[in-house]
């Protein structure tokens, strides 16, 4: 991978990448700065802070560089992490959320949304927020990703939350429901919107020309023909077989707990489940330090460290940046990746 | 760990361990016969095959000798795989199950058993069965596990099904029912029962002097306070609550999907999960071909491999005993261990 912090003045100045940085009292400022430390080593694209300075400052003693454009962060990053100062500064204490941390994390949103539209920003990598909190201050998606959909122009059916790690991507197909109502929200045409979205999702985010598919049953040994269970039988299997019609390289449904050991992640490039624990469950287990969460289907590149804002270790120095710098580099390989695919 | 195979003139033979060989069409026959074969390499106990002889033949050029006591296995054991024939003698065809073949798997699991119940059998390791078959001739059981229960004189509730592996340990708490059948089925005294079984058993057969048990939450991050979803409010904090309170080394419930990855693998000797797959998803995704289904709650012994007959491949010489030698492995280390807890 070339070295893209290193200007040369032959070339334009590399776009770089937006790093709201979340709620200020969570790990967000501290997961940022410690990723900045390790940019060289780590290879990852320049990009900037959007947020509130003084978050930063009460985390990190290392170099910080306003600037007053996303053009300046280039030329600024190998020496200092560049910040994009968002509303006025306030006093930050790390694992103590406020009103006014939670209105400047959706402003830094917001804010990076657009920069990242215009493309000033080459993508944006968003650091964890406080749902909680930003409800507080008149936010009323469910997450990040519904917010940056809807600002995107993208209906929030179609952007899809994939999380991807070194060793499986998965996509749950419902989320956040309790898991009693799963089966009532599994449709067929949900299925395949997000089977949809997830495969030209790989092509354009992961430059896979013809991914594969693989999708998972919702019941035992997926159901063993209905005797454990009907929705294989009546939802999962039309859905699965009317993409296959379409031209998808889509198989299932699946075991679900035979689908996700080494040999079995070989045959495919994305999994499709069917609830938030039996996407995560495995992913989890498998790359819990480095799990990205990836939004598909957007027209700006977006990628996120696959955690919370741990308030409880926020300003211990504790925070483990392995999954934000695993953002970076995703977001940066995906944004090579469409630029290739066009 | 001593090899217990070697015969010492000094000391009496030691108990050989009992296999069913289940399904003779299925690969029963062929992982035994591999065991058999790595019975120095990987120190397996001394076993003897319960069934019919011509399923080894139809799969296998090796030494085979048939017995007539358990008293005669561990003679034999260096030289030859002790059979133990049960019934008539019938034409094998790997991959084609029979009515024939299901009897002799059915009436093999019985003399098993019951060997092991005298003494004659230091526990039993049983092979896969074909569930379709068994009932075709009458086994009215839902699995083998509800039959052995009811023959050792133990309600098939009280005894417990755990998983496993060399990573993990796991007991799902509900099993082979659907998804959206979960949340009823789930009680204060179902998972009361089941944890103190489970308690128990990693006293007796892991010879744990205070385990520590986890609990995982039914839905999304532990459902968030009722947020997303009512059962971890209403059922499994009353039931972890009660259960501490009687002295258990316990936590939960936790969020799924934390609690599975390598530092949290370590704050806890098993997981209590709530249905199938948030078990069998981690274990197989962690441990697919060593995989040990272990009975707690029995008088005896009882291991087997954790996976199915695979007639697909039977016959192939394909079939890995990897799970196979870990049951009897695990066998023989639960036996030690309830000798030495008395």
């Amino acid at each position: 991978m070339p070295s893209s912090n290193i200007t040369d003045p032959a070339r334009p100045d590399p776009v770089p990448f937006a790093v709201p940085l979340g709620d200020p009292a969570g790990i967000g400022p501290e997961i940022t700065a410690k990723s900045w430390v390790m940019r060289e080593a780590r290879g990852l694209p320049p990009f900037f802070a959007v947020g509130d300075i003084a978050a930063l400052r009460a985390v990190w003693l290392g170099p910080v560089q306003l600037i007053e454009t996303p053009a300046q962060a280039a030329a600024v990053f190998p020496d200092a992490l560049p910040v994009l100062q968002v509303g006025d500064s306030h006093p930050v204490t790390p694992g103590t959320p406020t009103q006014d941390g939670a209105l400047t994390a959706f402003q830094s949103l917001e804010v990076a949304v657009g920069l990242a539209r215009q493309g000033s920003a080459a993508g944006i990598v968003t650091a964890p927020v406080g749902k909680e909190q930003l409800y507080g201050v008149g936010f009323t998606h469910p997450g990040q990703t519904e917010f940056i959909a809807e600002r995107c122009g993208v209906s929030a059916h179609n952007a899809v939350m994939m999380l991807a790690g070194p060793s499986l991507k998965v996509v749950p197909i419902t989320i956040h429901i309790p898991l009693a109502d799963v089966s009532a929200a599994l449709t067929v045409d949900l299925i395949r919107a997000r089977a949809l979205t997830t495969a030209k999702g790989l092509q354009r985010n992961f430059g896979i020309a013809r991914p594969r598919l693989a999708v998972a049953g919702l019941n035992p040994h997926a159901g063993e023909n209905g005797a454990l269970g009907r929705e294989e039988v009546d939802v999962i299997r039309p859905a699965v077989e009317q993409l296959r019609a379409e031209g998808l390289d889509i198989v299932g449904p699946l075991s679900p707990d035979g689908m996700f050991h080494a040999r079995a992640r070989e045959t495919y490039d994305a999994a499709l489940c069917m609830y938030h624990d039996q996407a995560l469950i495995p992913i989890k287990t498998l790359n819990f330090d480095e799990g990205v969460n990836i939004t598909l289907g957007l027209p700006i590149v977006r990628t996120s460290p696959d955690h919370g804002t741990a308030f409880g270790i926020a300003g211990t120095d504790s925070a483990n940046p392995g999954a934000m710098m695993a953002a970076l580099r995703m977001a940066a390989e995906s944004a090579r990746a469409r630029l290739a695919h066009g």
